[in-house]
């Protein structure tokens, strides 16, 4: 299990790639995001992106599964006070697979917490044609070891 | 149908309120955020949380629903580039009700696309004390009528 003292500024992890069906795409944005492009196949053809492309939230939430499974699973974690800067730089559309890579962009020790520390993650998705599609920086907050 | 035109700042819209059941904590843990508090109802009991408390990424999807029904379901949207300032305030714990404002915070003309403008939306999730839980500020592309 690591502490927030095991988290060192520049490191930089390779957390997995996802592949976004349309099965998948429509389901999410049916429950979350009901737009006709992440929701209707036959409407998303008729839409400005020409076919089904995954919401924004579907894509920052498939990397959080990643992040969870490979990082924060063996973190002493406390949770998260937020994200910034999320970009949704290109389409994700229907059979595109994603490669996520976070670096840990910052480390501090809480001003008000004793005993805790945050880390910042750059996160970085790129389609398989390396396109970045995906960018933020998400913070967690860390137990100290001492 | 809503232009770009029509998005006025300062505009705030009481766009509905979601109660967060365990079960769907648990579901949308599971498949994006299997930390323990967000997917283990007895291992949150022993989390630093005291018992299960919602993704704040299933907030943010929760908002979403309601923002794209109330709102981006009659408007010439066209994606969004972006989210900044997330901020996740106050666990969402399993019962808890957000109702969720959004006001509209910037609005100004694309520089790159011709057509084509940007609106900002504050969101505003409080929950049933009245405590803020979760502000982002969301940006989408709208078609513009001139």
């Amino acid at each position: 299990m690591m502490w927030w003292e095991d988290f060192e500024v520049g490191a930089a992890s390779e957390i997995g790639k996802h592949t976004f069906s349309a099965e998948e795409i429509v389901a999410f944005g049916r429950q979350f995001d009901p737009q006709p492009y992440h929701a209707d196949p036959a409407a998303a053809k008729g839409s400005p992106f020409g076919g089904l492309i995954a919401s924004g939230w579907h894509v920052c939430a498939a990397g959080m599964r990643m992040l969870t499974e490979q990082i924060l699973g063996r973190t002493h974690a406390l949770g998260s006070p937020g994200v910034e800067n999320v970009r949704w730089l290109k389409p994700v559309r229907a059979g595109d697979t994603l490669a996520y890579r976070v670096i840990v962009a910052e480390a501090r020790p809480s001003a008000s917490k004793p005993g805790v520390g945050l880390v910042k993650h750059r996160w970085e998705a790129r389609n398989q044609q390396g396109e970045l599609a995906l960018t933020l920086e998400g913070w967690i907050l860390v137990r100290r070891k001492s």
